[in-house]
C-alpha cells in the first residue's frame, strides 16, 4: 500500500534556484473497479526551496521504493495523480511541485492527470 | 446515436486544481454526405472545479460508451467537436474544457477541430 | 454484413509478374463477445496471374466497399482474416495472396494474423 | 489556373467560438522561372466568426478542388500564400486566418512561407 | 503465481494455415534476488494445426489473465521464457510457436529472450 | 503524356556489377476515373550490365523529366508502374530492373506496386 | 570565400505581413583551427517590410549560391552565424531576421548559434 | 577531478547579442554511493555580454576538456549540473546561462536537471 | 581493466534451445591513441548449450561489472569486440555467439563491428 | 582530388573472421556537370582476412582524410562509388568489401549507389 515513510530527502546544494525532473517509466497500480493492473509513467517535476530557506530533494533511491508501494493498490488515475502530489508536497515543502500521470490505453482510451502544488510557472507546464 | 445520458461521473479527489485529459484513438462516424466512414481521434481535457464546489469528472467507461454511440451517426466534423463540446460542458460543469479531433485525411486533406467551454489557459492549447 | 458481392476486378495489364499491396489503415468490426468495436489495419498482398492467363487484380474502390461491410459484423480477429482471405482468392484467382490483419491493443494485447492462399514467396512474408 | 469561385462554405455550427485546421499534404503547382514543379503541404487554420455573426467555415470538397486549381500554374511560393490567404479571407471573412505553406527542398533548400489576416493569437502561431 | 489453467482455447476456424502472433505490452514480474519488479513486453508468435488436424488457438482474454498471474511471481527472465513456451505449447499444440520476451533495461542493459517448441519457419524469427 | 524519348543514358563506369537505386519522391499523375490527381513515390532499382557487356545507366536529370511527364496523364496505379519498367528496361537493358510506386493514401487505402524485368535477386526485392 | 554580392532579391508580394523561413541542410565550411570541414544546416527566418515601405524578399537560387561560397571558408560556428546576419540584414533590411546554423557533432559536442536582427517575436525564437 | 581551469574563452565576434548551445551527449560520471557509472547528456545554453562590454564565449575543445575531467568523480546529478553552471558562470561572466543535464534511466528512473544563472528568457527555458 | 574473472553463470534452464541478447548501451572505454573517451553499445547475443549438456548463461549483473572494467582501457573498436567474444566463449562454451559493438561517431565516423564463435544462423546476423 | 595514398592499415587482431562496419554521414564532392556540391553517407563494410592470412583493417582517422580528399572533386555518384571501393580493395585486401553510398535528393531524386568487391554474404547487402 502506498507508504510515503518510505520517501527521504536531502539538503538541496545551491542557493539559486534549479528545476529537477524525475520520470518513472514503470508505474503500476490496479483497478479498483476491474481488478485488472494499470501501466503508466510518473513524471515528478519541481524546484527546491534554496538552500538557506532549508530546500531539500527526494532522494532517487527511496522515491522508486514509494512509486513501487503502489503495485498492488486499488487506486483511481485521478487518485494516484493527487496522493503523490499530497506526499511529495508533504515531505519537500517545495517552491512548487508538479506531478504528470500518463496511462496506457483502457478500452481505446489513454488519459494523462496533472495535479499541482503552489504555482507552477508556465514554461514548466506539461 | 449519439447519447449523452450514457455519460457518468465521480465526485473529484481533490481541492486543489487538477487537469485530465483522455484521448480516444479509435474515433469513427459516418460522413453525413458521401455514406463513408469517418475516423478519427478525439482529446478530452478538463480541470474539474474543486471538491468543495462539487466539481466531478467523468468517468472512463461512460465516456468510451457515450463516444461510441456515434459511430453509425451521419454527422460532420464540426458538428461532432461541438456536440462533444456541449455535451461534456453540461454533464461536469468544468472550469474550463478542450476538445479536439483529430480526422484521417479525406481526400488528401486532415483536419483537426477544436472547440472550448469556458477559459482555457493558453498553456493547454493545442 | 461482408459482402463479397462487392468486389470487381480489372484485367491484370502486364504479361510480366507483378506484386500489388494495399493497406486499409481504417478497418473496423464488431467483438462478437462484448459488443465493443475492434479497430486494425488490413494488408492484401498478391501476385495476379499473367494477362494471358486471364489473371486479374481487384479494383481499389470496390475492395474499400468490400471492407466496410464488416462495419457492424461481430466477428472474431482470425474469422475476419480468413474470410477476407477466401473472399478475395475466389473473385481473383491469383498466383497467391496474403491478407495481414494488424488489430490495436484490447487488454493491453495487441495482435497479427496472417493467412495465406497458394504459395507466397518468402521475401514477401511480414 | 487558381479560382475562388471553387470555393464554397456553410453556416458555422456553434456561437462559442472554434478553431479549424485543414492540412492539405498534397499540393502541386510550378516554378515559373524552371517550369519544373513545386510540391510542398499548405496548412489552413481560422476560426470563424460566431453563427449570430453570420460565422462561415469552408466546405472540404471545395477546398480540395480549389487547391487542386493551382496544379499547373506558374506561381512562387510566396504569391501562392498570399493568394490563398486572400482567396480564402475574402470567401470566409473568418475572426482571423493563417496560411502556411511547406515546400519540400529545391536546391538543398526546403521553406515554408506564413501569410496571415486578423490578429492570429500566439498559440496558433506555427 | 503462474497458472496455465487459466488458459482457454477455441478451433482453429481454418484448414489453410495461418500465423498468429499477440504482443502484450504490460508484463511485470519480480526479480528474485532483489525483489524489484521486472518490465516488458511478450511476444506470443504460432501457427495452429489445422481444422481436421483438432487445431486450437488460444483465447485471448486467458491469454490476458494468464500472463497477469505472473505479476507477483519471484522469476527470472529465461525462467519466465521458458515456461510460457511450455504452457501454451502444451495447451495448443500448435504446429510450432515461438516466445519473444523483450525487457526493460536493469543497471543500463536491456534483455531478449527468445524460446521455441517445433520448427519456427525462418521468416518468423524475430 | 509519358515520354521515354527524354530519358538519356551514360556507360556504366565498371567491370565488376553494382546496383543502383533512384528514389523520386514528388511523383504525381492523374486518375483516370474521377479526374483527381494521384501522388506516389517511385523507386527505380537496377543492375547495369558490366562496362565490356555494353552496360549503360540512365542518366538522372533525364529521369527527372521522364517521370515529369506523367504529370497530367490519366492513367491506373498498375499501368504506371509497368510503362515505367518497360521504358526503362527497353532503354537501359539491364541485367535485372525493379520498379516500385507507392501511393498516399485514397479513400483510407495506401498502394505499393512492383514491376520487375529480368531476376531480381531476393535481396533486393521490397 | 564568403560574397555577399551573389545574394539578389524581389519585392514582396504583400501589404499585409508575413513570415519566410528557408532552410538549407546541405552547409559546409571549414574548421579556421584544424582545416577539417564542419557540416551543418542553416535556418533564415525574417518578416520582410511590407510592400509600400519598399519590404524585400532573398530569391531562393541566390541564397544557394551565397551560402554555398562559404565551402572552402576557415570560419568558426559563431563567425560564419554573425556574418549570415550581418550580409541579410543588409540586403533585405527586413522587419526582423533570425539566422539559426546547427552544426553536426565535433568530439562529442553539438552545437547550435542563433543570430538576431531586430526584435524577433518570441513565437518565432527557435 | 572536475577541472575549471581547463576552460578557455574567446572574445564574442558581435555586438548584437546572439545565443549559444552546446550539447555533449556523452557525458559520464560516478554514483557516489553505488559507485557505478552514470551516463547523460549536457546542455550549455548561454548568451554572451556584447563584444564592447568584454563579452566572452566558451571555446568549444576546451569545455569537453573540462566536461571529461568529471569521468571518474564521485558526484550526485544535482551536484554536476550545479558546478558546471558555477564553474561556466564564472569563466564566461555570460548575461544569462542554463545548464540541463539529462540522465539516463537508473532503477527505472530518468531525471533531468536545470541550474540557471542570471534571468534566462522564457523562450529559452527547457 | 578487463577482467573477466568478474563473468559467473548459471545453468541454462531449458533442454529445448533458446536465445539470449543482452544490450548493454552505456559502454565507454579509452581510444589508445588519443586518450579521449569512446562511447558505444554492445551486444551480446548467444544460444547456450542445452541443459543435459551442461549449458549455461552469463548472469546479468556479472555481466555489467565486467563490461564497466573496460571504462579506463585504452583499447581499440576492434580489439573490445574480439575481446569480449574470447572471455564470453571461455566462459559459457554457447551454441553460438555474436558479439555487436556500435560506436558513436568520431570525426564524423560512427562504426560497427561484430565478432563471431562457432555458427551463427543467418537470421540472427545484425 | 581522391588520394588512395592517405589509407593507412593496422593487422586484423584475431584469427576467427569478423566484420566491420564505417558509415561517413559527412561526405561531400562536386557535380562535374553543374558544378554545384553533392552531399551523402558513406558506408564501408568488409571482412578482413584473417591474422593468419595476413589479413588488415583500414585505420579510422586514414579512412576519413582519404575521404574529404573528394572534398572538391568534380565526379558522379556511381564514379565515387566505384572509385572508393576500388582503392579500399587495393589496401586492404579483405575477403569481401561493399560500398554504400546514400545522396541526398536532387531534383527531387535520392539515390543509392552500391558497389561490391569478393562475395558478399546475403546478410551484409543492404
Amino acid at each position: 500500500m502506498p507508504d510515503p515513510s518510505l520517501l527521504e530527502t536531502f539538503p538541496t546544494p545551491a542557493e539559486t534556484p534549479f528545476v529537477v525532473e524525475h520520470v518513472q517509466e514503470e508505474f503500476t497500480s490496479v483497478c479498483p473497479e476491474t481488478g485488472h493492473p494499470d501501466f503508466g509513467e510518473v513524471t515528478v517535476l519541481f524546484e527546491p526551496r534554496s538552500k538557506s530557506a532549508g530546500g531539500v530533494c527526494v532522494e532517487l533511491k527511496s522515491l522508486k521504493l514509494y512509486l513501487q508501494s503502489f503495485r498492488n493498490e486499488g487506486i483511481y488515475y485521478e487518485a494516484v495523480t493527487n496522493r503523490i502530489r499530497d506526499d511529495l508536497a508533504a515531505c519537500m515543502g517545495p517552491a512548487w511541485l508538479l506531478i504528470v500521470t500518463d496511462w496506457k490505453g483502457r478500452g481505446g482510451i489513454r488519459s494523462t492527470i496533472r495535479a499541482a502544488h503552489g504555482e507552477v510557472p508556465i514554461e514548466w507546464m506539461r
